[in-house]
């Protein structure tokens, strides 16, 4: 399978921002940890990030009409909590998408209770650190 | 690792009821999957199934008391979304939980998108069927 | 017709609680009067009743597991306004619920406005005292 | 005894509309079916329609002032979620009065979920199709 | 001045219904006391009642164009807490209008604590009984 | 096309009340414009305005069963927002219904925000004076 | 009879604050003509303003025990909206109390348009402007 | 006197769970020190514990067909926030019930903010630990 | 132990007023049974009421700076629902205060179920008429 | 007349998602029906679509600075539910703008009844799949 | 230009109290810091506090009356959050009126979320410690 | 010190819209009078807009990984309201930054008095025209 991993507004950070949060590990570290998983299991994986909300439209758009994976991993950070236009754009594509966040959002702030795009993906993973991403490579697995 | 599996409310009839929903593997099919699946990585297993919101809490203080599992899956059905006993059952023990569910529980009526286990919790799975429970293994090992 | 008459939480004082709501007859009289009134129409009811949510559970699956009535005319007593877990029940098997209660829940006490299993039973009656069951009996008839 | 069946706006169109949830019997199929129930226990019954508010109320005034019977069945259509013109008139005559919905109004859309008239009824039967008057008829029996 | 009293739905009923709440004068003694009250102070009054929404409406939209009175006294019963309609009619219109309820509102069931149409009412008096409709008089003057 | 231009309560005093909001033209004259309208591009219209709620609902009654008119432009008035008998009516009919405002009711009072027939109107146009009418015309041509 | 005025917070600037709102007259020619009014009708009357919430709350206590009034005119100002303490002590007290307001508060900003008070005073009048205290009198009187 | 403690849902895990909110006496250790205060006073005293709800209504059932107590003192644990079933339990007998909790409930999640038991329990005690019993002892006594 | 017992607005009149709810017994007898209950026990106690919210904060500012006393028992009446400036200065002092009311505030009137001050209290007695005063004794004790 | 449309947040898949509730048109299409419309009528019309909510805010202030048309279609998609940003630039800008919507807004997800930008457009117009373009032309037209 | 510095409720504890949210400077110190920032800026500055909300009412009408400043600094403390009698003080009175917090209320409980005084205010100052009052100066300075 | 104003969404119109509310002042006059004031001071001071939301989190990040500064000046205009995005990047990075508007927001639509940037804030100053930028310069100094 070709899974497609896009991370959200903020997210370069990681490693640098809240590290009682989000742990040390940079994005880099985590892509390349990712990228591990899949091709021990022999899966191909690219990586996206922007702190732009319509660019990351754009990307969901890209992958649906260049057909160019089988399962996404979304981890919008905090679009997750008003981006009806990210919402839309998971409905208006027929690519499983995996909701992801590596802190559990609901021991947090309430307003990272609610995420308005869960209604239109196939599941959530949450809380489980960097791990969440393994665990959604193994959930859109086949 | 040793994983305990806890199946609440009405997940014994799994597989006979709402097919749409939760498919037509039943509890027992689905245990032996996941049962497989720990044991290609070298982990052990045990699952149990009630319908008595009690009986679930005593499982929770009984693995807490014997340290008898170093994980917790616990898919708590329809408790999920008002058993308050549960989630200070979970809250005073100090093994991980993993919150499962099978169903996009974002995804259908409302009073299913809120769970008042979660905070509580070390993460959350749901939506990918019996995958769920696969992703929550990965996600809580190690 | 086969009908199973579920009475749950509290009831099993009904003629000793609350007279001013309930009336003084004891849940055996009502039983009583709800068989009287089945056999002079040629149907034959069951009767069953417990203050466990679980077993209220399972008296339900195993009326669909065993397909050993037509109709069933469920009471749940306090239950009803919050027990997901005897929604979920109810959902799961194939036999139409009537729900039942003797007062009329909307002239009472806020909470009892609102039921959390209206939903999925066939359909409601209540505020007629122990005619509630009768006239259910009278709804769910072929 | 002496039945008064009112039905209030739209009824008049049942069988012809949203027959999916209303079926296909008329409102006067209806009520000649509930005529015949009442004559074969004795009893009589009168029908009244309108779907004007004001002329229900009249019709309740008229009911109370004349003492024309001695029990309601009152199936006030959409009225039911916002007339406290039709809540006042009910709790003003000394009859008792069954609330009678044909469909289930807790299985439709969330405005029909609240009653603004069950509070001051006798007591309410739904979602039983036309059995639902046939079932009111034997709660208000003596 | 000429002062128009508008009564509306089931006020037609007063002396007759929930005497604990309204007493027992009738719409008709205590209307020909308020017109003792004003002819006393060398006013005139008018009269008029309707259980029908519109025929009220159709009642301000009469004097308004016939420029039949100096101050109008509305006490539109369970109106008061829905019909917009007789809130837009209120604001079409230039005349002064002063909203009278005969029971303190403010005691009573939740829902008619609020009134749609005070907003657009010169003033209001509530609670005092039929001295609502004299003090509502003199309130008006000039 | 038969186009049926249907007004509600207190729209006959258009251009007589509250001119800041409704401009000057009366309904006769806005109807005169709509009709030249409609007669230049070939069709027919035929006007209905009461301020009573239930011979709206009778009029939509009759239109759909005498199949009177291809398209309904329905004006409510204040009944938008609370009128569920219009609603009903609306949904029974299988004629498309145009939901028209002069004024843009979300500029104005929070009451005027929400419409309970909009969910089962073809569409809605409002905001732009006696234009809304022509636009809805247009929107429901063919 | 005798009547007691109580004016609450912010009324001593009566006259010289928002004059939009609340005119020109000052509290004290409000007053005299109060005076005026009652003396015509062989009454008599006393004042008392305050800004100290727990005055007002003693002048209350006061005018029960010592049994100086038959009758109390209390304008809270904006106590009105919160002050719980005003409310237990009118209900203390066996002497009825007319809430009065001289601008229309439901015409005004919304934590205007409920007051903790009315539910224990015998009555309201608001927006007459001064007129709303002679309304007042009228309405306690005997 | 004769008291009956009951304590619910997880009690029997004190002393061992979350140690900061609920000390280290376990709840052997602190019913001693109830049984001591008891009996100092001439009073005696019996203790039950159940995590499952329907024993908990049993038990109170119990004491009230068995008069086998003047008072109880209930902490229900988690079920006060959602367990209509105890509320009614408590409503259904005639003995006064105390409401007790160790920890201030009201300075932890808001969801413990509201119980549904207080409404129908003589009083609350909360916030002083094990000095919470003893309080309500005192309380309840005579 | 040196207690201090603050009560707060309208408690001056308890045995006066509203006395199905607050018995006869004045405020004088309650504090007198008071007194003897501490001196029964080797503690010390004295007394202050006011009707006035800032009089209590100095009074509560004056315990602090003066260290005058080991614990406080505070009945704020009215002020327990909505005075934050007491909040504040209970939580800005370093001696606990127990929160006291005779009634049980949970079966009245709803504004009267939330406290502001209970969060920063050390606990929370009430319901139990007078004894409410000497349960909080014991729960402060040491 | 010269008009801008503007389209929004993933109407480029217009014709390509969601062909249920969208059509089978793409954009383009519509566009050209829209600009035959408008040349037909004498006007002339451009277009300009965008993912990113700040380009739509730039091209907004574009228009208003460069005086480049005289009526807006603004069909801002997803945006249209939070985007408090274009709402400003909408109230900022001199130039009337209809809000348009291809879906009928209200008989879909519940989030979709608010439009955060209404207030500040001249009118709306919606549910009329491409007409709604066409009616919204006529409606600003003059 | 002249200033008058108003502190409410426990503001005389500053430096005392909650030294983790307000410093350790005592009010007297902040306000000597004041003085002499207003001094090198060549304006004069008056200092009140008080605990009693209606005798910061009466200092805010004093100002007003004896037209003693140009614009105040009010830190209402507590009083902020349910004022309603500040709030019309203020909006009585033709002076700018600058709210003053040391702390970031919106990083505190909720209920310090909103101000009901924000409104009438001329602007707000918050989060800077004792810098807001300077701040706040600057801002209000011509 | 060095700060760096950072305006968002629309600001730059600054001048040209809304001149009642913002005044006429063009956002490149008000900057330089920031500047004059910082130099006079000392201080050194940067500018940056943007309508595009990512853009400003690109910014805030930037600040932060090249420590360009010492304290923000952040006025996000709409984006205040909902962008949980700048929100997230001002918790990430360990620059204080001040919330600056130039209107008193609280005196506005209600959408605009909750921000969600308040809270990780370190204050805010809104209300006083550009002087709002002046008054945030003192409050960050040092």
């Amino acid at each position: 399978m070709k899974f497609l991993v896009i991370n959200g507004v903020n997210l370069n950070l990681t490693g640098m921002r809240e590290q009682g949060v989000y742990g040390t590990a940079t994005l880099e570290q985590i892509n390349a940890n990712i990228k591990a998983f899949c091709e021990k299991n022999g899966d191909s994986v690219e990586f996206y990030q922007s702190n732009v909300e319509g660019e990351l439209v754009n990307k969901l758009h890209e992958a649906y009409l260049q057909k160019s994976c089988d399962g996404i991993l979304l981890n919008a950070g905090a679009f997750t909590h008003y981006s009806y236009a990210l919402r839309d754009a998971i409905a208006a594509i027929n690519i499983p998408v995996a909701e992801v966040h590596m802190s559990n959002v609901h021991a947090r702030e309430s307003f990272r209770h609610s995420s308005v795009i869960s209604e239109v993906c196939k599941g959530v993973v949450c809380g489980f650190g960097e791990k969440s991403y393994l665990a959604a490579i193994v959930a859109l697995k086949n």
